[in-house]
């Protein structure tokens, strides 16, 4: 459980909630935890991910994958037990101010976001239809599912633990939190099969080897990066109106900047 | 997931959650919702407990196990899914009567029993362990952890779903949990040994091939079959209070004496 949860990796899930957060003036108390879940749901989720039967992929973040240093029974018992973990430290009332009527909803947008009707329905129509001729549409709602759904808890799990009234900046934000999350995994995408091991951690290639849908198997190189740096505007154009209301957003702009030119 | 939470089984935690509900006059409504976690909790276990990696056991229920019939890859999802599914019922605040704050405590109970300092501790060490010789000592906490203590957990949930405040009660049937719990894993020792397939719906002499720490394997069948039937009258034991206070505990009765006399 620690090898997978602590041995580096990009924290832009817990980025968000804390960037968020500071906009909004959350207590760093009520982040934590959110922040801590979410990272414990993404590790869990590389760990099986990463599994002989899954993915197949033997190195992440630069080390062994869990399965390749402790074997494929701990790794998948220790991804079972990080889901876990995160929904004991939501519900672990010590650790967070957060009303106990919003933890409920903060535990019930979690687990709308990560099941069958989530995470885990994306990573199966991924696997399910490799080698599939499919539509961007059909591959945008994998997307959506897969990588998508955890970020955009993220950003709704932060915003519930703080006081945010203003419809528009909730609709913008979420709109961010999506279009972010479709480039995150174009960039995904791109470095696959553009990337350094060096830099990405991660085995190239192997989404061709798997022959996995993806922007680059179905669009090329050049409209899937078209598509990202579309996205990353898109996700500025959704932060203007709290640009003009005095936010701070400096940190969510270099956030969805970073995401498209990644080289990591 | 369908295939592994609906493919019968004897639903014994629903069925504790249940009589427990019953006997202090718990709101069905209340118990829906614990009983169905408990049983998503469950059904993950078993898919991923039946991997070839973990158990690697091709039967259950009598049916091809998840992973025969599905795929390595769905059966690994469809159980991370379950076991989300498991706190979405119990986040979600249109399914169950149950008081907020009792309802984090629920969750909290519920994530300390099966992570990783629970089922997938006690599963986790089950694994590790074989091969090697342990006492009986090391078994129990095995034990404790990989079977008794979602069992407990479900006893835990129930009762605070109602209204019990009589802690002589409370510690007794917490007892009485635990003493089934353990005559529920010693008796699946000895079917896997004298039982038949047909009736179990599991691939017999299966623990002997992996070479695990059994009650059989350390202390032979007599003593395994001692040892169930003094948990089953220690359980009885436990009842007694409530049976003197006018509680109705027949169907407690029933169910640890169906433990350590089931053939399936």
């Amino acid at each position: 459980m620690e090898y997978g949860l602590c041995n580096g990796g990009k924290r832009l899930r817990a980025f968000l909630v804390y960037t968020v957060g500071e906009l909004f003036k959350i207590p760093k108390k009520n982040l934590d935890s959110i922040a801590a879940a979410i990272e414990c749901i993404h590790a869990y989720s590389l760990i099986h991910d990463d599994l002989p039967a899954m993915d197949n992929d033997n190195l992440r973040r630069g080390l062994p994958s869990c399965h390749m240093k402790y074997g494929e029974h701990l790794a998948i018992l220790a991804g079972d037990a990080l889901q876990t973990l995160a929904f004991n430290i939501l519900s672990d009332i010590n650790i967070s101010s957060v009303s106990i009527i919003k933890r409920i909803e903060i535990i019930s947008i979690l687990a709308n976001a990560i099941g069958g009707n989530g995470m885990c329905l994306g990573q199966s129509l991924d696997l399910e239809l490799q080698g599939s001729l499919i539509s961007i549409k059909d591959l945008n709602n994998i997307y959506k599912n897969k990588t998508g759904a955890l970020i955009y808890a993220a950003l709704k799990m932060t915003m519930l633990s703080g006081t945010i009234y203003d419809k528009k900046i909730i609709n913008n934000l979420k709109n961010y939190a999506q279009l972010i999350g479709l480039a995150f995994q174009i960039q995904d995408d791109i470095l696959n099969i553009t990337g350094n091991s060096d830099r990405t951690g991660k085995c190239q290639g192997s989404d061709e080897k798997l022959n996995k849908n993806t922007y680059f198997s179905i669009l090329g190189l050049n409209k899937a990066r078209k598509k990202a740096l579309n996205l990353y505007q898109q996700a500025l154009i959704n932060l203007e109106y709290m640009n003009k209301l005095g936010y701070n957003t400096k940190s969510l702009m270099e956030l969805a900047h970073y995401i498209v030119v990644r080289d990591q």
